[in-house]
């Protein structure tokens, strides 16, 4: 039984490593999109040029906060699986293929935020992008809820919230994604709203009365 | 004998930890592969500009995937090895090596998918690709087998049967390779096939009766 | 008890496992950086070339030095901090977004030294790059002692006197940025000898002597 | 005194998990420097193209061969260390920075493997590449053994085996790049040898009688 319990932590262990990486390179890779700027041979130039970028910085700052903030959801839900099987990681993967693609669309919509005529395509790209990882993410979660991977000790109405929060999550994204087809300003102002929503802790895990004595 | 087997599990450990690192690199690198667009000021322009890197995306979905796969593969076998020896090292860098390469190949061949002149090379090339981490696989996985680096509790009918299982999947790309020479669209199916395959969970280990009492 | 520490120093290894691999990506990238020189057939062309390229060099081992020093500190206040809540992942992930930033700066610094008229404006922007991380680390240490994440077992004085440190630090970066407006060799003067300061080991911990006894 | 251990230990673990996520980048990023070839519509010129890039295949394999061996000499000396300092851990910075350099250097190497003028400069370039993480290795070890970081258990005589090898490795690289100043074939000779005799297995760890008895 032991045995067995060490080898389970160990699956999620090296999963979580696994993803802690991945999350580690797709947020600290846009720094390398980052252009160094072609200026003439004076100062105002230089400080012209490098003001002038500042879409790449925000795209930098926009995809290491989007990510971040999927990190630290990543790293409280781990805190609630205790298993982790086959179909879970593959899951997983495709969370994190989701997450990691979120700088291109985010580069595309930077780039094009001084531009009316394309900004609408650029939001819709990006809301679209925003709405990839959330659905991924709430597929993960309510497939783990029911193959038993998320600790039995957990109240199940507390279960039951987080399932509700994260298919609200999900939701609100693609109702914003909708909502850009009419007026992406629209469309973008409920989609950072979800995403700020974020940057509150999680609610903090209730265990069940009946079973609060640790099996572990 | 604690002491020694706690240095052998560390071990592991650290190749373990280091191959999840290359895996994440290699998994999420080919994102930086994907080129913003250059269009006109029209938003139509964009979208038809994004709609055109379709091969773009599909590129860093089939590197994802059969990297993902490849790393799932690595962490089944990873309970099933014990320890790890200098040559077992030498071998799982030469498996890391081919793994990573295959995003290159992949690029190749989704971004020739529409000109039938240059897919048949195009395919070939990634085939080979895909041969590569499976012969590199098969190679360590029977060096592990012979020099004892798995856990000899093991059923040896299960190490023969993933033996076999491996044997035959570096085979299969290998005849996927050389189809390929013949008509590129079979060679292409007989490998998605194969790749497909290991989205299928592994057998689960099995233990042999004699040896049930765990000796760690 | 017991489970509840076990979970709480899970938060802190995971969350230290996140941020080396972050560092060790943002350390990493800026060799993808170093361009090939193009150059014509002969022998003495090459040796020219990559003799001129020694900005490329300097921006590598500069980054990899400012990169490397934060690393240390990091895993030096890893060894004074017992918990982590949201809020400070939060700052932490601010912390690693300014760390990670610090390469593209310092390659405009290095690439315009032969230059006079910009090297005022490109060494500003480079002491600005150096202010935010030593700003964030600074905020995230503020906070972690005035929210309780530090060891409680750590003598009062000795946190102060790293609050102080690190005030200090970070008042000393924004002085060398405004002394760079009046002559920017004099803010570079002022920044190198913080840099350089943070060579030498930090102060080792100081427990309290009433509460010596390990509570863990 | 555990708590102590504890802590010492967990030292060289983080040191140890940042240089693994180093090496894995650094061992894992010469892939983004694989170019797509530009080819015209025929298949064979893809084939051309994409067998004329031999170079760019090559120089990913030394790399991960190099890097990949420096990691297995990393990991074995991993076994060795009970603890690490505030020095030795910026010695190992400076030697992860050399590692990570050596990717620039194999390229240059390999991009003019077909031109006999350039190929000395290009040698010397890369042989200097090869000292350089020998070199800083070889400190790091010598600082290591005086400074107390390697355990005390191990046999002195076994210590001296192998700061003899690491002094002698380094002394090889230097003169292979003092030879290739008089013929670029001699010295890459030189430095092909020594690189592959890491190939072999490193020197099993001998324990003196007097203090077999474990004290952790």
């Amino acid at each position: 039984m032991t045995q067995r319990q060490a080898g389970t932590a160990r699956d999620i262990g090296r999963m979580e490593a696994f993803s802690d990486a991945v999350f580690a390179i797709g947020i600290t890779l846009p720094i390398v999109e980052i252009e160094m700027p072609e200026v003439g041979p004076d100062g105002a130039d230089l400080a012209r040029a490098l003001a002038q970028s500042w879409p790449s910085y925000l795209g930098y700052i926009l995809s290491f906060f989007v990510i971040g903030v999927y990190w630290l959801r990543h790293h409280f839900a781990g805190k609630l699986y205790v298993q982790a099987d086959h179909t879970f990681n593959l899951l997983n993967l495709v969370f994190l293929m989701a997450v990691c693609f979120v700088p291109f669309p985010t580069r595309v919509f930077v780039e094009h935020l001084g531009n009316t005529a394309q900004l609408p395509v650029a939001s819709a790209f990006y809301l679209a992008a925003l709405l990839l990882p959330a659905a991924a993410w709430t597929l993960k979660w309510i497939y783990g809820a029911q193959a038993g991977m998320i600790d039995h000790r957990l109240d199940p109405a507390y279960i039951r919230r987080l399932t509700t929060r994260y298919v609200a999550t999900a939701g609100a994204y693609a109702a914003a994604l909708l909502m850009a087809s009419l007026d992406y300003r629209l469309g973008l102002a409920i989609g950072f709203v979800v995403t700020l929503i974020y940057l509150l802790p999680p609610p903090a895990p209730i265990f069940a009365e009946a079973t609060r004595t640790p099996s572990v």
